[in-house]
This record gives C-alpha cells, structure tokens and sequence, in this order.
C-alpha cells in the first residue's frame, strides 16, 4: 500500500497548493491512501463543511484535525456529515464526531487511520498513550486491517516520539502535525513502522508557522495585540511523508520526504518497487 | 566563511561522534567555523568544565547552551574560564558568562556568534527580541564582522521564525536547537539569512529525544516517575547545518543540511564554489 | 493615610456594586485613596473607556489593569486619554500607557500607584523584580512620596510572595490581583509593608471566578467549548484591603480584609486610629 | 458530623505545629474527622513513611497527597501500608494507593474522603472532573456515607470553582490545596456543600510558600538557581476549615475559616451548635 501523509493545511496558500496537484500526485505515485491534516484549512483557524467537502473531492481520503479543530462553530455539528474526518480519539467521551476511521482502501485491503494529540505545553485532554492503547486492543495489523496510521497532533517532540515508541511494530505509520515545520527525522523504527516528527504545514513558509510575518512579528514584540493574524499570501510548500507498506504485514518498507513547491527544499520520493 | 554549525550534543554517545570526526569534517569541508550546542553533553543534562575543554580540543570553535546551562553546577564557575563557551543571552543582567562572542576565523575574517533562549513554553527570562536587536547595534554584518550566527534554543516554531523574520539581511545564520530533531526547512530567507527551526541533536536516535526509550516511555504513561531519565546508548546521528557566507556581505550564499552517523538518513553538504 | 484597595471588578455586578457605594466607603471610612483593579470591568473582558470614566466618577482615585488590559481595542488609544488609567509596568517600552503614577492624596501627600504583572503560568513579559526595582530607584517612601501601593497581577502565590519579599520595607502595600479570590494572609510583613495575596474580585461569587457557571463548567468537561464566558449574574461582594500608612515613614500600621455584598462572609476595617 | 480539614503541611514547622495541637483541638472543637493534606511534610517535598506515622499518631484520620506525592521515593512502595493515606484520584490506572477512603467516624457513621488533582498549570492528568463523577456514581451522601470531603490539589481558582459547581449538592465540602495561601471564600454552595478555594498551608508564613525566602527570592532574580529550595525556619500558622455536616444529609451547616499561631490573623470556629 503507498500511502501520503500531509501535514496541517494552512490557508487558502496550502489549500490551493494541495487541491490542485493531487489528482496527478495520487497518479504519479499510485497512491492508494492520502491522509492530510486540515486543522487550519479555513483561513488559518479550523475547518469549515465547504473547505471539507473541497479536500475530500480534490482525492485526499481522510482529514484529520486537531486543536483548531472547533475554531470555526460549524464543525462542530458538521463533521458527523463526513465519514472520513476524524478529530483526535483522547477528547473527552462525548466529543462530536470519531478518533479514528477504517476505509477501503483497495479491494480487500484496509487502512486504520486515527488522530492523537499531545498534552504536553497543550489544554488538558485524555491521555494519548491509553486512548491508542485501548482503540489498538481491537485492531491487528495485518489481519483485521493492512496498514494502520497514526497522526499524532503535539508540540512536544518527546511526546511524539514516545508515542512512537509505544507503537512501533504495532501500526504503519506514526506521524507528527501541529508545529508547522516538517522535521529531517524520517525512518523505519526497529519494529517497523515509519516515523516522523512531524510532516510539516502544507502553507506559505515565507511566514512565522503560516501565518502573515510582518503581524505575527509584531504581536511577539508588541504585547497590545492589536492586530489579528491572518494566513501569509504566497506561493504553499506541500510537506509531508510518503510510505510503502507491506500488505500482509502492515510494516513499512519505504518511507522517503515530500516537498513540493514554495520555498523548501524540493523532495519527491523514489518508489522501492 | 564555512560554517558548519551542530546542535545539542546529548552524552556519551553524542561527544563522540562529534569529537572522533571533526578534524577530518573540518578537513573535507574546509571549515572556517564550527559552532556546537553542548547543553545536554555531560549525561543529557548540562556541560562539565573537562567536557568543555574536550569538545573544544576536538575542533569546535564556539560552544552554546540553553535551558540545561547550569544543570551541572560547576558550570556557574567554569563558564568564566572559556571564553569561547557562551549561554543564552536574555538571561538577566549578572548572569556568569556572556551571550556572544567575536571570534577570528582567519586573517582579518571574524564571525559574531550568539545565544539566545526563547520564552514560550519555557522558563520566564528576558525579551530575546530585544536582547538581540540591541547586540546588534553594536555590530554591522560586512564590516565589524564578516559572519553572525545566531543559536535561536527555543521549543516553539513561532518563535523561532519570529526571531528569523526580525534578523533576516542583519546576520547570516538563524539556527534553532532545544527540540533534538533536525527540521528540513533549511533554506535562504528573502534578505539573505541562512535558516532551519531546529538543527536536531547529535545523540542517539533510537531513543526518545536522545533519552533512553524505555524509561521515558514508562514516565509518560506512569507519573510516579520513580526512574531517572538517562541517555540512550547506541551510535550517534550528528546533526547540524552547514552555511556558506559571503565575506563581503555577511549573507549566506548556501545552505545544506548535515547528518552523519546513526539512524537517520545521511546528508552531506555539496559546496556552492 | 487611609488606603482601601479593590480587586479585579467583573462586569456589571461588580461595577455596580463598587460605583454605588464608593461614595459612602470614601465618607464612613476616611479614605483618601481608593485604587481598584479593572481589567475585567467590560463584560469580563478588559476595560472601555466609559467604565473607566464611571470608576473614576464614582470616586476611585487609580485603575490598574493586568493581562486583559488590551481586550477591548479601544483601550490602546484610550488608555493615554487617563491620567490615572496604568497597566503594567513590566509591558516592553513602547506599551501604550504608563505603569505607576504618583497621585496627590491630600496637601502635601502624595502616594505611588504602581501595576506590575507576574510571569509564571502568564504570557512571557519583561522581568517584575527587576522593573519594580528599577522604578523605585527614583523614589524613596517617606520622602519622594508618602505611600507606596504595588498591584501584583499575577497566577502564582509565590511569584506574589517573592515581590513581596523584594519590596518589604520599600513600599506601603503589595496586594495581588488576577486569580479573584480574596486570600486570608492579610498582615503586616516584618519591614513594615502589608501583604495580602490576593485582594479577590469585586464580582459574583456564585460563578467560576466570576463568570456564568453553567457556561463555565461545561467548558472544562466539553473540550468543543463553543459557548463563550459571559459574566455571571447575581450580586456582587466588593473584595479588598483597608490599609493604614503612618504619613511620616509610608510604613503600615493597620491592614485589614474588606469584603461587602454578595455570598461571601462580610468584613468592614476597624481603624486603628 | 464536625470535621477539620487542613491544608499542606509544610516541613518540620507544619508538622509540629500540626502534631503538638492536634489532641487538643480535637478536644476542644469535639471534631469528628480530620483531613490533613501530606504532600510537603518531608522538608517540604513529599512524605515518608515515618512522617505519615508521626501524622497518624498526632491525631489525624485522613492524609491526602498532591503533585508531590512521589518526591520521596519510598512513598512508592510505603502508600500501601497506610489504608488512610490517599493520593490524588485521577491518576492513571495503575498507579499505587487509593484516591479515596471511606472511614468510620463515630458508630454507624461513616465519612468518604477523596483526593483530586486539577491540570491546569500542571501535569497532565486524567480529567477529575469524570474522575469524581464516576466516583459519586458508587456513593450517595446522607445513605452509604454520611459526609463527603473532597481535597481539590490545583493551581488554578477557576478549576477548584468548576469542580465545585458540578459537586454542590453531592459532597459535603470541597476545598481546595496546593497554593500554600488560605483563601477567604469559605461559605456553603446554594445546593448545601461547603466550599474555600485553598485551604492555606500549615507552615511558616514568614517565607514564600514555606520555603526559605532569601532562597526562593534569589532564584527568581537569578535563573542560574545554583541553591536549593529548603522549608522556611519560623512559626507555623495551621491554615484550614471547620465544617460541620448534618449527618441526615449529608449537607453543610456550617463552615469556617481555621487559623492558629504564627503571623496569620488568628481564626477559631464558633460553633453552630
Ligand atoms: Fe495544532
Ligand atoms: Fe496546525
Ligand atoms: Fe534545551
Ligand atoms: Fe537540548
Ligand atoms: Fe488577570
Ligand atoms: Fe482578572
Ligand atoms: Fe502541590
Ligand atoms: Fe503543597
């Protein structure tokens, strides 16, 4: 299974950026799973139903979230309308919508995909490291589903990484989103799944994490706050993570960086096959 | 100038790698200058005046720190001792040592190199906004020095970026370090600065930020913490930058990542010239 | 020298409950100087302009603010337009406003109203011990002026207790603002300043910290949070200190709890006179 | 049913003050239960198993814990010999202790005590908020037990408010610990619980937080932090609440502020009886 993984949407930037190449991205590469971050598709601040709606028809399978995740009010009772956007599995029992999903991906072949977040320099929440514990107790890689992905949405990079620790031979992929700077970390942990600290933002780096320079700048030297921010104009990098994973073991075989446009460093992976 | 610059060395396993290769790296590159984070080197927390003088014997011309500076107390004392040893600068006026240096790289060639230690998520401490905007009224990119590297020890991106945008055409190098993991956004800035959030630690990679993996999982999940954090064993990824500085106008003309040794993929730098 | 000083005003209940009977307090008892703390007066969010003119009008002699004091816009032009308007001292240079004024009191008595705010478990900000200490190198109790009286805006106790500990001796009162309960340490320290740690709200007790407690429960267990904090309603019990300065050295000599109105248990000064 | 409740106990200046009065004021308020709350008995960080003896033997019933629990290592194993000790409740699974404990006041009257730790401005925890709500869902005040006293360990006034909203009505009282500054808040809830938002701590108030005050002043000054933080030498006030219950009921009758010796206003419960 080849699967992309792309970090947190930024804007219109990253939107258009993601939207108007993926079509030849999934060809190209023969995707057979696209999962990407779209906590701040909707002008920086959350998700709304239209910006939802327009990812899922440009060919991306399952968005996931994260702290932004009820910034715009409609998501709230709007993310029941998309089977596959997941917000992070540790909110409190309750929380509208679901952590995790199963899609086909293929004929007889599965993807688990679920959404963590961190707490770590983050608003109190559940503890993650149950949370997939528990969720995982009901999935077998390799039997019950072919691959398994894992976007956990954190600050700290300790956090992530001993995510990754309690995962590692047990899912296909953990990924980091939420600080907006894909991190040069990517390999195959010792019990075979992937790993990166984080994909990076999919938005204009020509910024301060996405977000208009010249006003987040100001707000750091500035305490008045006057101003709010506002998505940075200019050309997005896609930033994410591309992953080859056995179907009869879930492990992963192959898993090289994605940037594409924008400012970054270009990388486009070479397929193992 | 050819600058390579490393971030946080962590223990044993870090020392080494970088101590054991930087004559020939020096060599191979033709390095100017080699700038090293060396706050978690004595057993992941702090630096001991005999590490110190090690990691200067091997090559490293100016060692930095940050949040772990005083972890070992003789440090207080014996940071006096190394004039080429410098901690963050935004710590309050009386703190022991000092937050930049000057130093000759060849005939008639200097750099600046300075500290700073942000604030979000960490300990309250001076404005390094400021602090670097009045270092640098005192010096002038191409003609007081020929090169500035600033160390940016700080956990969140924004404030990394925010430092970046405010320094950008006003020094050559803007580094991050404290998160322990290479981010792979290195890249020129519209004025001529060389950035990345996060030059990524030189320690052990199988491990959780250089710790050993299987106590801080426990201490994630199990908040008794009744086991001290130690650093992984296993072989070192040395991770870092290397930037290439016009001597006339203190602006990078190159930036490449560096990654040598251990788990993560290799980079190696190609030479502009 | 006859000072009563009041914690954070929230709202309509506590503005009412504080302009309709300050008259009265001024006369019964023989107060010559009344400092209130406003940054919750609009609604819970900051400060106007014409609640600042109804707290003056209704004989608060000095308004203090803390980390609301920019919620309402307007506030960034407006505050310049009182005199008798401060915010905190310790807001980087350039921060509209001023961070203490001198206030005559009565012929030949004069007295120093200085707001700093803390830093631990707040917004990075520029250091209180040192700004205060900075601040009160140009002026000298007994002499300069007849009183001192510090508004520490601050979450922690210990940053509160540690400013008092800087200050003892130096200033006639450190009172703390922000958490809005009154706390029960009021006493003289042993170089001759009253402390009390915090002053509490002057607002409905039957809240969370003064705000709706339906709203505000269901937003600690529902992480969707998608009502807003409104004021909770109710009457309000006016929180402060009633403290006595000797005019000749602007040492204490009699500092006593002030609370009156609403659910919690009352307290009027006795005057040592 | 008349209980005392008291807050941190804070080194050898706490615990004598605690343990050479307590057989008195036993006696004298004829109190049928008392909670003491252990987290800093042991020079101020944790408890050991001889102190828990002392406290035991002094006259206390109930010792709750908080952040510090495990600062002594050998609580670890040592919790479980004391059926009375109990650590905060919504630690994760696993973890070794009780967060609550039903004890047998008089004959055929029985108290629950239960122990919570609030997460902001702290570790991250299991929420209390469900932790006490499942709780609850095995007692019912006035049936299985006739009083209920919860120990709320948080920083925050507005997360000890918000807990006390959903318990009023179910718990006899709630109050809070942590802060080491009793709060003058007491009263009883319109559903009948009692409430303080901090107890206060049973220590030398000539200090910050019961700590030495040169220390603790000097490593807010100086991040360098080269001196250990040691309980403050000095006459302990013992900071707490009286309450008493109608054992019918279950609800509070009465409530008031508990303050003896050292340099705090003295407070003494009247009675209702
Ligand atoms: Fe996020
Ligand atoms: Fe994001
Ligand atoms: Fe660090
Ligand atoms: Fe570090
Ligand atoms: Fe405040
Ligand atoms: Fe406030
Ligand atoms: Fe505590
Ligand atoms: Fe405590």
């Amino acid at each position: 299974m080849k699967i992309l993984f792309l970090g947190d949407i930024v804007g219109r930037s990253g939107r258009d950026a993601v939207c108007q190449n993926m079509k030849r991205w999934r060809q190209e590469l023969q995707l057979d799973l696209v999962v990407a971050n779209g906590e701040n598709a909707a002008h920086g601040f959350g998700l709304t139903r239209a910006i939802a709606t327009e990812l899922f028809q440009s060919g991306v399978d399952v968005v996931t979230l994260g702290n932004h995740a009820w910034d715009q009010s409609e998501m709230v009772s709007a993310i029941g309308a998309f089977p596959h956007l997941i917000r992070p599995l540790n909110y409190p029992p309750g929380t509208p919508g679901h952590g995790a999903v199963v899609v086909e991906v293929k004929p007889g072949c599965k993807a688990l995909v679920l959404n963590l977040m961190g707490r770590i320099f983050m608003d109190p929440l559940d503890d993650p490291f149950r949370a997939v514990a528990e969720l995982l107790s009901k999935h077998r890689l390799g039997t019950t589903v072919q691959a398994i992905v894992v976007d956990i949405h954190a600050e700290a990079t300790s956090e992530k990484m001993g995510l990754a620790t309690l995962l590692d031979g047990h899912v296909s992929l953990v990924v980091g989103t939420h600080t907006h700077v894909p991190t040069a970390d990517w390999r195959i942990l010792p019990g075979g799944t992937a790993y990166q600290t984080d994909a990076g933002m999919c938005g204009a780096y020509d910024s301060i994490i996405g977000m208009d320079k010249t006003i987040a700048l100001e707000r750091f030297t500035n305490k008045v706050k006057r101003t709010r921010h506002q998505p940075a104009p200019g050309p997005a990098t896609v930033c994410g993570l591309y992953v080859e994973v056995d179907d009869r073991t879930g492990r992963a075989t192959q898993v090289a960086p994605f940037r594409q446009g924008g400012f970054l460093s270009q990388a486009w992976p070479a397929s193992n096959v």
